[in-house]
């Protein structure tokens, strides 16, 4: 099989990083050109000393005529609104995309710009955006030039109740996500909070009812039931590097909903799907999940008194499954190759 | 004053460590009597060296009446039921005990034998333990012989939810309790999955709906309401030393509640409670709580849609609010001296 | 006894946040004056949530006048080169000063200048400066307006080698010092290195035969001895928030020195010294010394073959006898107090 | 190219753990024998969930003929003692072997009964048994029916010493190695000074000059010497999951040693080795190498006064470096295949 040729714009976060990681372990893919909007443009080994021997290209700027030259597939790796702008440039120029920003993953432009505060300046292409949950949307996934990759907490979120939904064995008005990530969920750049001494030994909750991701997985979560979903998430920061733990509280839809009926939704939803583990006989935890594109999944029923209530635990790497394995994968979805290329080794 | 001489069975766990290194600096106690069930007594800073040049006791037999003669009130650090017959002689022989363990802590002597599968062997002197929460049960402590200190989570529960039954603002027919706790809580015996590297960098829940504090929790909640409450409690390991955070699930009474309301039930609560610590412009964090007798708790309303919620965050240092500060915090009620007395310097 | 009124400059600063929490617990002093430099004055609980419901102050202006009329010490925890001018006009006011800056450690000015890369501006001062380290020092600290506190690698290492230097017992040519910090020592302000996720799970060496502690530990040894010592240093960072361990390796002076020697050289010297801990069954461990103003010292002697190694283990807390212990310790020195006086309960 | 059948003795610990996760990845290997002494034999994604859906083998028992008819080569990672029983009979079967004991490791017999205290009951094999470090003993480990997998320390005192040796640039008869360790390296099993509580926030060192790695240690730098040397090598403990650092201390051999000098050694030795990486521009950490084969290394001169000093720093993950992966890399050079192959990619 031929090798593609992937660009990365951005890859100097930590989603740039293990994308790079990632590509270089793939059997069909290389990376062939690392596009940086910085001044100064860093080899990436420099940048981060631990690709020395493994990868040792200098960033180039982020010329998209250039890129479509070189490569098959672009990853953009770049912050919110600065994306869409080069996206659009890419696709223009031919390259197909996985954009790893939050730019197209909310299709309703309107909600785009209430949440994140700012023009959606590339409507057309939010038109044709697939929105890159491969459990979910393979279909949408294999013919798009551009792929949408969803956040963190919603890939996470998404597998966890999606299957619950589609048999309707919940009451889709009472959904509460109780979220929990490592650190490098909020990215590399420098911020006080994000100080060791500020986030080692410490726990609390953020951003309640507020956090931007609730809306995406609300868009998710409505298309599954073809109506619309609300959704209360809240996510707490966790003192360890990489990991999501979603733990979330739904009520059964009535009173005969069984635990057999629970895993049976997942078992029908998942069992084709490798990168998903439906876990019986242990918890989900975010130590297991390190490292690799799984998602693991878990449900209990708790029925004490009139009290019912049904509990999901969906375990994930936040940098994998949460972002750049998520992409690989969604780039072999594009490329017709094995939905597990270079993911599960 | 007076100086109060304290005993402490088991002083060779987290709690017992604690309570010494608190009585220590307390200026109207001390530590004048340590009692083990090993059969090798240990100097107590041969096994907690920390506490080396502070408190250089060497254990002694559990001996009711040797604590007696020697010592004014006894904490009983032990494991649930071994620390009921100990507890039952100190009693015996006239000294006041702050019991630790779970034996007194249900008052319905059936229910306790159900949950901690053993048989209650002191039903005597359970009719008689006050529940030792302060904020809500001061009058029981002060004229008791003996009280039974709260679980760690049940207190941060307690304290997060008392107020809102009493003034009948939530629906007490949906709550959830997502806590997370430091891994201190799991005490000190040395089990596999309490191995640093089995802990560190993970985060998973354990015990869904099954925890021995859910009813604990419930008791209190019901207690409050004056007919019977029950609730989802979820625990989860954190991979720190110390510190519980619930994040509390609920629905308001009606959809009048407002969420100065709320605040203002907190307020009226723990107006004159010093240990208490109302949070309007910041989110509680274990970090905030860690060495103090603290409990930080904030409320918000959350309302999108039709969906209207009450989340409440209640943060303590298991440890100390949890265990051993709490314990003293009651010796200090049940003396008559300053509920603050060696815990708010 | 009279209560000291204190004020503190730079109170935002990790080692003003511990000498506030060292002030509040001490018996004959309070916090008065909390002097920033911000623009924004900020409410010091606001800024550390931590002291909510024990210490509410506002901070107010650098004002060396009106911290004279309110207080009868200063504490600076100021940066290097700013605290001078501070200092300077502090003493010309007549408020006593103990200064945790290093800008009075290094009692030759043209080596502060060297080192630090910047004039030194209160050379006056500077000749008067008692270095404080009252196990080594306290006829100096006692009648000193001006105490410069030293560094938390400085302290360790002095407290580790000045016994053995001070009896002969080692050859003071080949002196290698091997030191671990936890993140705080590293300062609150926010850089890229202190990120989370650079920090945990890391650990490195950094500034080896560079750090600006290797002058200060070589005047103290060189005081010590009476002639000029030199020692590499070599710092490392650890991924936890306090605490110092140095890995000390020294030759013993001749072939007859035992182990007997060595020991008695630090009973001698710290036997009534209430903050040094000699640690003969046990190795010395951040952990144990974590919130205390304590050093923990071990000595071993290796003999294998020709080789014949002396090697200290030193652990204290960076930021308690590092820093703000010490600094208490000064001003109980200074004051005529018990010098264990709030430190020690 | 033929797939390699493998065997792992002992898989349920750290070192079995990671051989498995490698060999799933090795493009020409495959995990066809687990084999546990354990009464229960367990599924080994049940004893480890982060191999569910990966390998999913159910442990068979300690057989070597069945292993040998079976597998190519059998991996041993046994405790020492128990391992050579074993090792001898799978020989004797005619499976090759890569030890990741210590039973092999010393060449002298009498040694390892000292270190050890234990008879050595296989001294036929030992006779022939290669010293699996492929940077300097390659031509040994070509032939090799028996290789033994280098300690973890070893492996980076001896790639970080080696050269200097051999190029005569340092006097041993003075070299210090002060290293410090993740806590896997203490291995899986459960003791009280690995419960999390006690390793988190800590940092100690212990079994200075005494450590059983010692002797491995010197036993290679003498080999490389042709005469004995000797080495104080004292390790600590870290809070993290892996990674070793060693700080190695040495003198230059005479005065004009210069620091190119010193690179130049390295270069020389290192220059065709993939997984030794030269780092002038940065300090060799053990995040960079966490994941990987690779051990980083850089070395300083310290001149100050008469002191002169070189300083060597050596990095790697101890359960990859140090164990797993040098244990497939051995594998890789024992059957002719490329050196990397399964490792860098």
């Amino acid at each position: 099989m031929k090798t593609l040729r992937t660009a990365i714009l951005g890859p100097t976060g930590y989603t740039g990083y293990w994308l790079i990681d990632l590509l270089l372990r793939h059997p069909h893919a290389e990376v062939s050109y690392l596009a940086s909007a910085r001044d100064e443009l860093p080899r990436i080994d420099h940048e981060f000393p631990a690709l020395a021997g493994r990868c040792e290209l200098t960033c180039r700027p982020i010329d998209a005529q250039a890129i479509a030259d070189e490569c098959d597939v672009a990853f953009a790796c770049l912050p919110h609104k600065t994306a869409m702008t080069h996206v659009a440039a890419l696709l223009a120029a031919g390259v197909r995309v996985v954009d790893l920003s939050a730019d197209y993953r909310l299709s309703d432009a309107d909600l785009y710009e209430s949440v994140y505060q700012t023009p959606h300046t590339d409507r057309d292409n939010l038109k044709h955006a697939a929105y890159g949950l491969p459990e979910l949307f393979a279909d949408d996934i294999r013919d798009a030039d551009l792929v949408a990759n969803p956040g963190c907490y919603p890939t996470a979120a998404a597998l966890g109740v999606a299957p619950l939904i589609e048999r309707s064995l919940i009451d889709t008005a009472d959904i509460v996500i109780n979220a929990a990530s490592g650190t490098s969920g909020a990215g590399r750049s420098v911020k006080p909070h994000l100080h060791f001494c500020e986030v080692n030994e410490a726990f609390y909750a953020y951003a309640c009812g507020e956090h931007r991701h609730q809306p995406e997985i609300e868009q998710t979560l409505s298309r599954v039931k073809g109506q619309p979903v609300q959704a209360l998430f809240v996510p707490h920061l966790l003192p360890i590097d990489r990991g999501i733990l979603e733990t979330i509280y739904l009520s059964p839809k009535d009173s005969d909903v069984s635990i057999d009926d629970l895993w049976e939704a997942f078992v029908d939803a998942y069992a084709d799907k490798p990168f998903v583990r439906l876990c019986r006989d242990r918890m989900p935890n975010v130590k297991h999940v390190r490292d690799t594109n799984f998602c693991d999944i878990a449900v209990k029923l708790v029925e004490q008194g009139d009290v019912r209530k049904v509990v999901v635990f969906s375990a994930e790497d936040n940098l994998i499954k949460g972002a750049s394995g998520q992409a690989v994968q969604n780039m072999n979805v594009m490329f017709g190759m094995d939905e597990t290329a270079g993911l599960l080794t």
